[in-house]
């Protein structure tokens, strides 16, 4: 008897916690992404920031999984599922075999219907967007710097962000400090008062899934550091240099997208009707209903908890389904046990605000302020994904504390020439 | 009276420490670059084999100077001279004047007249290039790893480094060590006899600046490691996919250039004749003949030493340079006194070859081995630009050599778009 054969596409933490449950037993298992590497999202914020380097916050994938002997990792993109013939389809023409399938493709940026203000206003899922933002941001304060009109430099200086869950509040906190520190350390022509940044919701909070008091606690730390709050406020367009909303064009030098995701295209690539934001409805043991032998998880999947309410997109309940699953499939697989359903056991909820400050949901309790930032820190330096890697996050992390210093304020040349020059002005586009 | 005004282009070796020599002096000093940070330059083959990250050898400019309050810096690509005028033209049209004029705008490669080969051969100038050049490498054994084909897995696996200076001995070692290691521990179906990296030099032997006994050694070395050294084989041609060379097509996978660099475009821009390899012709004090008040260092100027030969374009020349013309120009403008001709100092010369490899030649005695591969570590680790950086760079060095790991071995996602697939067989091609 063959060995049964399992691909799991997508190594982000759902996939990966999957493969490493499978790892080392009597099982092939095939992990495909279309990445060479996996990414710790939750400090991709400071890549954008310019306070760690791309490869501080990820690492290859085949060597996350080289101590298993079972896994094969193919870098290659997915771009369609032969349910019947239990084939996977790549981009290249080729097909991949599998006896179970694992999809754990993630999200992507929902743009509602504006795909194109992708290019305007990167969002923060990917290496590449992150180093776009970053470049962006310090190319517009060396554009700042030599401007010699003022109308002009206070475009370069004003950041928008879009979006109050904790990615936006991150990046506004982090662009809110570097900018403040580069105006006022390395930029002689540069005055505090002509640089902006915008925080854009279009509910009427900030951190909405956290309770009130923490959402609350943001809002003052982000208007002390002198983040302009803008709530109720959808945005309406977006060009190179400027945004709109509440019927104004507001120029601006970096926008950055933060709100909301959508799950990627796989239920396309398997002809299901999706759920609400795209994703796939599965059972209480994570299998696409009406897709035998294939399973879905993390921000791809809608799982439901005990009371039949959405499990969250959040990097703890994709690691939490990808281990039941890798567990699940072995006992079936292996001895024919049928697992009871997934329960997702909540951690709690943070997001960090900036320097000193962070909030942390624990359903009872709730934390905020320093202690809570501390916590985040050395929760986050944990959760990486090895010894160096958390080493040096740490050493960076220190010196950054001690000196408020960025290490990775880089502009790499060919991005210079990638992001669109500020058109000039133009009297004839309307306002 | 007004302050007297010195620009100086190009924040490199040379640049910073001529810039530094006029810090918090009674000058204004304007320092100009295309780039936002300057690089260390001998550790960038570090980063195109992914063992270091681009931030860890790169600083802001902005921050370097940021102590010296007479020192202005500016992001700008410099295009024209005007010599009468006493300005210089930058690319969006500006203009700044100078009352001395500084050029430091170092070297690019020289592909001798074949400028269309840049594409398919990145030389390791900058930052870009050095990502560009690590994509390529790890794509190539990714694409292997998925191939069925066993030509084109050997295809892919083939490295071809142009070159048999210091950078293309470091680049082929570095290669050659990443290559094995990736191919023993971290992928299944390559094996270590599909992989070749070949070291091709036009001349006679390799390290050809060095004494014989060193350039044997670092041959041996390479040999020893498996690198295959091409010797008196000039490049006839290179394609995305392949190199000829001695009339005959070579499949490869990743081709690098190291085959000698040319002065940037600054002779064109004074319409003054150039020396050999394009060096602006200076007189003993670093001044252009024929343009009074225009200094050139480094790379960029054609500087004879007592002996009436050319200095060579080693970074200790342009610092040694820029450290004199900072304070020459600062005791002739302020007070008058004109300084004795610039005579260089030679603090030996050094290449890296491999994991306990290295050479160094101080005239007198060369030292080779472990030692040499010690000292190489301990004083280019001195050398960085302060101490954070020396201290990311030390720990991963030193875990690099205690796992052999390589803690950036990370494709961009854009990169794969940019990268040219390998072109169909194509039977028409002449061979």
């Amino acid at each position: 008897m063959t060995k049964p054969q399992i691909v799991i596409i997508g190594a982000g933490f759902g996939g990966l916690a999957c493969a490493k449950a499978l790892g080392n037993s009597d099982i092939g298992v095939t992990v495909v992404d279309r990445r060479n590497h996996n990414l710790f999202q939750p400090l991709l914020y400071q890549v954008a920031t310019a306070a760690l380097s791309p490869a501080d916050v990820s690492e290859p994938i085949r060597r996350t999984l080289a101590r298993y002997g079972n896994i094969r990792v193919l870098m290659g993109e997915v771009n369609g599922i032969d349910s019947e013939g239990r084939e996977i389809l790549l981009s290249d023409g080729a097909r991949l075999p599998y006896d179970s399938l694992i999809i754990a493709t993630g999200s992507e940026y929902n743009y509602f219907g504006h795909d194109e203000w992708h290019h305007h206003a990167p969002g923060l899922k990917s290496v590449h967007e992150a180093r776009q933002i970053r470049h962006r941001l310090l190319l517009a304060f060396e554009q700042a710097e030599r401007s010699t009109d003022d109308a002009e430099k206070r475009r370069l200086l004003t950041s928008v962000i879009v979006g109050g869950g904790p990615t936006g509040v991150e990046m506004a906190g982090a662009i809110s400090e570097l900018g403040s520190f580069m105006i006022a350390k390395d930029f002689d022509s540069l005055s505090r008062d002509q640089f902006r940044v915008l925080l854009v919701e279009a509910g009427p909070r900030i951190l909405a899934t956290f309770p009130q008091d923490l959402s609350d606690y943001a809002a003052n730390y982000l208007t002390r550091i002198g983040v302009e709050i803008h709530l109720n406020t959808a945005v309406q367009d977006i060009e190179p240099d400027r945004i709109r909303m509440a019927g104004e064009w507001l120029p601006a030098g970096c926008i950055v997208w933060g709100a909301g995701v959508k799950a990627s295209p796989a239920a396309r690539w398997l002809g299901v009707e999706p759920g609400p934001a795209g994703r796939l409805p599965v059972d209480p043991r994570l299998a696409v209903i009406g897709r035998p032998n294939i399973y879905a998880l993390g921000d791809t999947a809608l799982a439901l908890d005990a009371d039949g309410k959405p499990l969250p997109a959040l990097a703890q309940v994709a690691k939490q389904q990808g281990l039941y699953l890798g567990n699940a499939l072995k006992a079936e697989l292996l001895t024919g046990a049928k697992s009871p359903p997934f329960v997702f056991q909540n951690r709690g909820n943070t997001a960090v605000i900036g320097r000193n400050a962070a909030v942390f949901d624990f359903g009872r309790w709730h934390l905020k302020g320093r202690l809570a930032w501390f916590l985040w820190a050395i929760v986050h330096v944990w959760l990486l994904v090895n010894f160096e890697k958390r080493l040096l996050v740490s050493i960076q992390w220190l010196w950054r504390y001690a000196t408020r210093q960025r290490g990775a304020r880089l502009i790499d040349e060919d991005a210079v020439g990638h992001i669109m020059p500020p058109p000039a002005a133009d009297p004839q586009r309307p306002h």
